[in-house]
């Protein structure tokens, strides 16, 4: 069976280098072409390398990197990973849906519009058929995003204890990582010893996306999940992986073991499909005193392919009538370019492409 | 008028550093001696330097570090400054008291007992007479203590609101600085790039600490107020400088301009009673959309003895039924050696001392 | 007698800010005004707040931000200090000087015209003379530069040594400070965890600068000192304070005790005229093990005006016929804008100005 | 074929979870046992983890550590790898080989014993024979070591330039990796934003070892290589990977085009020999403007079996009579346990063991 052929947009950004990482040698995707802007023509990726843990193979190091082209992707391309800065994402996206061109994106530009679905596959696989009512369906294209990286932290923990305990309220208070904001992103002189307590939308990002992944599409619409999100988000002096502190409200109070329990035994479709890069077991509970921690747990997830694709739960406690914990998870893996990558599989394993 | 001769215990460590820093030229207090365990005997303050913004004079680099003696202590001094490491502080403080010496401290030990007061002259100034029920204060000794560091960022700001708005529930999230672990504390291996989701005992401290300091002292007791803590401790690699994001949940629904105007205006009985350590203005609120960050914040407070010792407010919202904040506060000043200072300048001002 | 009006430019950056915390109150100057390129336009220096130790007075922090205007500045100012990024700051300067005004410049762009002095006033004062060969001399106007911030850090010691000693060849391998690069600067991916083994045309200025300034200017010509200098520059993840690594090669054998007396001995015209900004001793020896280092040395210097303003060299060795140090400095006070306003008094207590 | 059971000591430390990542799976080797001190009796290697990027199989994880046994070690092993601190090895490792044991060795205690040599395959394979001069070597057992981490990382490149056009002066500054301490090794407040400018008799290491390496074993003694070291070592703010500054002096004046050829074209006896941790290409040179930087370039090595054993060379330059460059090179790996792993690899490829 020949593989799919696939364009990656933003190809010298952190996001965009992901998902070359996670592409090469796919059982169902071939890269057809890195694409950016014209800043970048010519230039090859190792030139523009900004990923530390890089394990890149020599010929993609080698590879030229294009400038932008929608005629040229929508011929030789049946989806688009995009990783384009969410303030440009959206027209191009859009061009490209509309020329036939799947578009799977880790841009907030089209999050919150009508039709489109913010995927996750162990979350929400059923909102992905939300795309048979965008305009560019007819035609093939479609657009299917990925949540925010600080969203897709927690949901999957979040949508497991809702589930089974039923979520009335969620406080939760954000460690992101520097390599969140790109490159050059953050200033060092802001970063090196320093947190800053800000981070552009985050905070409404995470109140909104996560009552819409968990929520449910019916009759052409998203109905909202009912429970309340209250968000404080800070960048830390990390480079990649994100830390939140959890506290939750829940309607029944069920034992930490049962809590630890729900989290462990959590499956979801991609692991029954068994995608190629779906993490065996998507939420790990970790037992230390000190866990998770970036440096150790944000790369979390087996086999091979899908490191960087579970999510971390530790320090599970309860009290005052809360449950509290801390959640890890790699922000440009699982909550960026991963998570688009996860998305085509199951686009792919239900034949929507 | 002559000065009251003090004690400076634990003085190589942080803590100990950061009260030599507040007492120099200090107009209520002299240093007689600086004093530690047997290893540092002989050492200049010179030699074991750990306070990184050090504005020493040249004297009291060069002034020998002596090896704790309670008897000689008690011969010169009225009063003691405590740094002493929580695990090792309880005996020696309880052995000054009873030898009639007042000991102001940072130390953990005897926080929770029953007659002794955790003190901030701005919160709680009505809890010193708490020592008068002490076993020792017949014999001129008293032990009163300072809050644990990430109680007492917050302990102003929440008091205030308490007193306007009623406070019913505090999340709390904190980013907490490595001087709060001492010296050598945290291993460079877990701090570089790193954040970790555990402090031993913190989050308990914050969970008890501020229901006794915004309680009541009546009839031999303190009554804890009745609000609700919920905290979630972290360390993350900054020098100085704790940040905590804060969820409120009030009886009352101001707006945020009255909780800011409340915040602003606060003042207590250090700056009616024109304390030399008491920051004119104790809670600073900031409107830009990026502040408190640490390395900006951390020392505020005029004048210049008070640098360090007031708490800054930022990033005030409100939604779902909540107010939401970051709240900043030097936790080896305000938090630690500063906080003692203060409670000893209030003594002296009350005729305590 | 009244204060000589000043202008800063480029009042938003790093060593713009340095400008202005150390022209403040200051017993010649007073700032006629702050200004920049028109996208800061009308902001209060309280927004664009760089410093991390900040010690601004009120007033000046609510000073608004003008756009450059040579004109105003040359009918308001008899000096201008600038701090304008080097790429842009060669035209303007010599538009200024030809207007009458004297610059006092960090920026590189006119280090090495042929009548533009690089001047350090403890180690080469009489250079200071050649800007009466500058064609804007006659019309008071004129420019002075000072140097690299790196060649700066190692300056003064070299020429002490220099002049006792005679030196034949300088190995230097430096470990600069992120506020080298400005604002923003250094990316933080770059920085956290890292090393950066290049700074663009860094190794050339050390190469050549100090060979200047140590040099005689002669008939119309700076002749250069004969010594060689080979350097070796990085960038580590350090805010303020350029570490450097020295071998010497010279032309006599002292003791190291010679050496360090040299050293700790050494006064310039600064210290005899006892200019402001001067500090008493400006170089300091530490015999401990393990000093020089940015958290505690970089801001050395007294009186308190002084601070930032001493170098620190310590480890002093000897072996393989070579002397071996590693010396500190503050890049952007001595390295930077404190450079230029000690050169200034200078200029005034020669009555330049 | 059976492999050879290997016995690992200091299994909890930084150099001792190398060792372990390095073995897993190995072609020659079989790990029979983790060894520490008593402190760490039956903990599991999952408790005491402290390798960021740790690529360790489940079984391991769940390995417990054993107390140090010299009588059942020689009992059940052909070889140990010590990775004991130095201060502790010497006499556990004289024991070891007395008792029959080949012991291959990071720590420093027997590094300049007169028979020991310090081993680097590609570099001086010869020396390994100096062991038959060892008393131990009648009964089987032997001790050799690798060189200090800081040592290693230049020894290739300069035994190469060495051969092709004699060295003789090699100045040196190392930026050294907070790993390089150990654990908990260097505190956090003094890594943070700063740079230590002193590591203990690691000059006096380096100005002596690569002396002894790049010499000759003659007569039952180690003569020499005629060049001088002198070097200069900081600790830098890095979690792994060793930077070096280095000026070459030359007999001869090559082209930078042939320096750089003998550099790459380099191999050693690894190489032929196919040893299974030997990089294919033990030097690799970077031609990019601004490398090797330590995130980049630490782990450089293929195959996979050999990351974090080559060397990388960047920043060729010359000038003033002199070549200069900066090197990189994994602390842990390459100049830790990898160094061991490879010489024991060396010693069955010559069937030593």
């Amino acid at each position: 069976m020949s593989k799919i052929q696939v364009a990656i947009l933003g190809a010298t950004g952190m996001i965009g280098q992901r998902f070359i990482q996670m592409l090469e040698d796919h059982p169902y995707f071939e890269i057809e072409g890195m694409y950016a802007s014209e800043r970048s023509e010519g230039k090859k990726l190792a030139d523009v390398l900004k990923v530390r843990d890089h394990v890149y193979k020599d010929e993609t190091m080698d590879t030229k990197i294009q400038v932008m082209d929608v005629k040229k992707i929508a011929q030789n391309c049946r989806i688009a990973f995009s990783g384009i800065p969410s303030d440009l994402a959206g027209p191009t996206e859009t061009e490209l849906a509309e020329a036939g061109v799947g578009v799977f994106t880790n841009a907030g530009s089209h999050r919150m519009d009508k039709n489109v679905p913010i995927l996750i596959p162990e979350v929400n696989p059923e909102h992905m058929y939300a795309i048979k009512d965008q305009s560019y369906y007819s035609n093939g294209g479609f657009i299917i995003t990925n949540a925010n990286c600080s969203s897709t932290g927690i949901a999957a923990p979040l949508a497991a204890i809702d589930k089974s305990f039923g979520l009335k309220q969620v406080f939760v208070s954000t460690y992101q990582a520097l390599s969140g904001a790109g490159y050059p992103g953050v200033p060092s002189l802001d970063a090196v010893g320093n947190v800053v307590p800000f981070i552009s939308h985050e905070e409404e990002k995470m109140e909104t996306e996560l009552g819409k992944m968990l929520g449910s599409y019916t009759d052409g619409d998203f109905r909202y999940a009912p429970f309340k999100v209250i968000a404080n988000c800070a960048r830390v002096p990390v480079v990649d992986g994100h830390l939140e502190s959890l506290v939750l409200d829940m309607d029944k109070q069920p034992s930490l073991e049962e809590v630890e329990a729900c989290l462990v035994n959590f499956r979801g479709e991609p692991q029954k499909l068994g995608l190629p890069s779906a993490p065996e077991q998507p939420i790990i509970v970790r037992k230390e005193d000190n866990r998770p921690q970036p440096v150790f747990d944000a790369m979390a997830g087996r086999p091979a392919r899908a490191r960087g694709m579970a999510v971390t739960v530790g320090r599970l406690r309860q009290g005052n009538g809360y449950y509290k914990a801390f959640v890890m998870s790699h922000n440009t893996l699982r909550g960026g370019a991963g998570g688009s990558v996860l998305n085509a599989e199951l686009a792919k394993a239900k034949n929507i492409i």
